[in-house]
């Protein structure tokens, strides 16, 4: 059994282990204070461009988006979303056990447009009873989406814009930015979100590292007291130190994007084979991850070689399912299962 | 600088990094539900002599406190606790954050008894006004608690039957657990520990893992959906194995409690230093926890060579401070700081 | 200028003010324990034919659903409503203040389904990572409606029956209560209230009270500790008694049909005078709100004599708006209102 | 048998209950945006001296101490409160059900002083481990206290200077505010709880309303977006004008303060029959309740006429009780009672 169903299936990337092996008995301070931590933020901020940005790190998405959000609202202010964004959907409700209301729009592919809050934002102001409904004052997005899709440069800069103008942060959730910045088709870089974003953090779960997101922090106002909430929040790692040397290892040398590019390359080539195969996508994309609609019983057949995950019924006899690539991915395996595929379209 | 001020200076056992490498890329499926979980569950349940508990592995004392809390009460419910208790003075708010009162009692070395559970209980049975007050609904103790003490076996029975008779949950933070089970005054185990909580964590972060505690539930109210509060409050991890192989290497030849009667042997030998030395100790403890009161004069010449914590002032010239070993410690750093104070004794 | 926007612009029913007045130098207990709210809920729990119910007495409705939601649920588990529901649009997010994601879902005219609610809870079920979403537990429903319509009550008794299938409880908003048992299209009573719904509630700010809500709880899970939830929550009044003697003048002599009767007959007049001069309605509905679509030029011209509320844009020149009816509206200006409308039908 | 255990014993001043008479069928806008609430908000920022400041109505005093708390506080903050505070004891912890920590301090006669404030931020500040604790960010006193007591001038204003000195906000709850200004030996006015406070309320509910609590917010911070807050925790009521009216009757012509001198000279003359038959006080004061320690013989032949409340156990055979006078209170009861002390006095 060959598992594709996610990009955790898999420990670290071996020059993470043995980074955190080479420094395992050091000694340091606990709770991200250590050298190590202040290093890998070093790198983060030298990646971004700016020197002025706060980096901190926390352990899991979920987590992160919890402490980010409750750290920035008021309680009567809610964070606009998509419908299919992780913070609405695959969260067990984290965001509201925080107090706060997502204000879900619909999607396209996984995304939203700067219209979108324009009028949003538009209908509160002109609400004559705007104090009986919650005030939009964050936009969260996620990029890569949850269908695999980037943000092009233009979009991104069009939401920052609307953000600012209606007093709205931008919190860019990157669990998989990796994958992102790594694809053929991606028009973004790390200094324009650290300029775009409020905040965003790159993920390390998904992207190599045994766990661990790097919160970045533009503005200011969301600076302040951070440690704070992320002790209440419970993300304070008492060795975080862990957290710094797995960052340290993923950006001293180009690690992030090396593994994110090998992860990417073989989806294009995976998603090719769907395509040859006559399996049409759900939402197009070149980032890790890849949704082909296939016939119900040729799904099962494959499930019994691979680890997949089910993504959403498109009719009677067809779902959508997901396919991930990760650094950790063989291309081997890659190739045997084009050859299934291959042979499934003979069979079709 | 050799650094004492806490057990997590280190990263984990060389057994458990060990074992980390081992399985880093295995596949597995995330969040817990992988075969390395399970097992360790298994070991878990074996150790308490009770198959019907459930175990389930979170990242951090802070976020399982948080967790097993919210997951129990209702919203008109508070935690009884030390006034010293952990979730009380250091988790900035933690269990407030989730809408519940800590109901703070005054301690006898970080303990509280049956009797002031009792009290409290009867005082709210009686109060005309009882519902303009929190509902007391779970008592909250530690073990080893803040000032290292130990529960006795009366003790721990005791307030288990006080829980019982008022209908209340009886909650045992165990992050230094291994401390206390090794310690030479130890009356405890694992199976009483089981049977007289309605749910206790068995600490992994400071007593040999990277990271990780065990949730152990035998109340089968508790036991209900807890996954959903875990993922909620941000602790399930996303490669939830990670726990799981940390926790086998604990328990499945018996290193947990051998690492930790290291770290109690090299206490118990730093501790009959100071006391040659002439400097007492704030509270008595066999534990991994040492709390000397000194001269701040002396302290501040310690502080060149070696790494302690502050606990509180004692009097205008004198403060009490925390050294801990650890399953890291080496038995040479602790030779040295004895000679230190030998000197230092000499000089008085 | 004559208000027509909302229920609440006048104070209470003469007969209510009357009581508060006869009452007024009585001394009594506070908080609800006297014997005005005893013989209030008393007269309720035999309009619904069931002295098993508890009954509570509110002060407001927001204030209401959220003491109700947070009394029922457990942290990760949300309410399902109509996308249109009081609690999802007009609440600045009360509910998610306590913890708890609202599951919204398309309405018809203001109403789900039995379907809808069997739909998402097999979704729930069905889902591979289940505990990573919100575990739907309650459904909430207002009858009447925000559209003024009604469930009728094969719709209520299949709500409640795929409640009760799937565990979840039912939660009846009845903030117009009265204009909805006495419209003509009306199909429910109390007593059919009481056996199908969980709870709900039957409001009085909007029927002839200065203000106040009766909670009315059938499931035993429910009644246990509410007290303590409306005082945590703020709905505890000192003057408890007042919420009393108001419900008793409801109750005892069938003031609150009576007068709930007055305010849907004038609906109906003004609703057939809208249609007469040729405005549609958003919705239908025999209740005291009425939903005109109107060309916004006549509406501007109307605005300059009558007070009434923005709905929603239909088309470029047309938008919907509100005209509610009460107990306190007169005969004489709704003709008024009438005649006006026959002159803008000549107009057209 | 006549009540004195509280100050909400009665409905309202009959000259409030006229007033709502008078407007009873008025048309007024709802939610508190009417006429009636803007014309209380002038008088009583004229009262106030200051005409920058905000001024809104709520419903009750745990609803007013709740929305003012969340709406100032960020999550890692808590509120500094006497132990004896009624945020801290008797509002069955509605303050931490919106997520916060209230700070205790001993207490003298109800009070707290600046050093114990700026003890306690100290502490923080220097606490190497200060992001595990919950931030110090708004003091919160009762004047009168829970003991009846009152703040001098002088104590009030270093409060307020040392939560300046440390950016805390100072949040004074009035609910029995006129008893306190209008007693004998009172050194505050309003004007000076205006400039000393951050945010105060101004207590109807126990001074001659139904039922109201006028918030006066001065500080610009908290000012903002407070409207939402009201409405989000429950507060903001349907019929918001009968918040107004009542504050008009209490403060156009000076009816508040002569109200509370009625209460406050037959609790003065109480008093002095207290002590007259030889039982003691429990707190010295002047304000409309009374805490006499008497032997638990008398109280309960005492009970057998009277209503009054337990306040707590002194010594075995003692305890101490509370007597409230009100606005409502009738000279001839006072005499009454005191005919039964004096024979009490010959009967010991």
């Amino acid at each position: 059994m060959i598992l594709f169903q996610c990009d955790y299936n898999e420990g670290a990337h071996p020059r993470v282990m043995e980074k955190l092996l080479e420094t395992n008995l050091e000694q340091t301070v606990g709770y991200g204070e250590d050298g190590h931590c202040a290093r890998a933020a070093g790198l983060i901020r030298k990646a971004c461009g700016d020197d002025t940005l706060a980096v901190h790190f926390l352990v899991g998405g979920t987590q992160t988006n919890m402490t980010v959000i409750a750290a920035a609202l008021r309680p009567h202010q809610g964070v606009i979303a998509a419908q299919t964004g992780h913070i609405n959907c695959h969260e067990t409700g984290a965001v509201e056990s925080t107090g706060h209301k997502v204000l879900a729009l619909p999607h396209q592919d996984g995304k939203i447009g700067a219209a979108q809050v324009e009028a949003l934002c538009e209908a509160h102001l002109q609400d004559a009873s705007f104090e009986h409904t919650v005030q939009p004052k964050m936009v969260y997005i996620s990029n890569p989406t949850e269908y695999g899709t980037l943000y092009g440069r233009k979009e991104l800069e069009e939401l920052s814009a609307v953000c600012r103008k209606y007093g709205l942060y931008l919190f860019l959730d990157g669990a998989r930015l990796g994958y992102g910045l790594a694809a053929a088709d991606n028009e973004l870089d790390l200094p324009c979100l650290a300029a775009c974003c409020d905040v965003f953090y790159i993920g390390g779960t998904k992207v190599g590292a045994l766990f661990g997101e790097a919160v970045v922090i533009s503005n200011d106002e969301l600076k302040k007291d951070f440690r704070y909430l992320i002790k209440q929040k419970g993300g304070m790692l008492a060795k975080g130190r862990l957290l710094g040397v797995q960052f340290e290892a993923l950006f001293e040398d180009g690690l992030y994007l090396e593994i994110s590019r090998h992860a990417d390359r073989l989806a294009d080539k995976l998603r090719e084979a769907f395509r040859q195969a006559g399996f049409p996508m759900l939402a197009e994309s070149r980032t890790n991850q890849i949704f082909p609609v296939m016939p119900d019983a040729l799904l099962k057949e494959l499930a019994g070689r691979y680890g997949f995950s089910y993504q959403e019924r498109v009719d009677e006899t067809h779902s959508a399912v997901r396919f991930c690539t990760s650094w950790a991915t063989k291309e081997e395996n890659i190739d045997r299962l084009i050859a299934d595929l291959k042979r499934m379209r003979q069979a079709v």
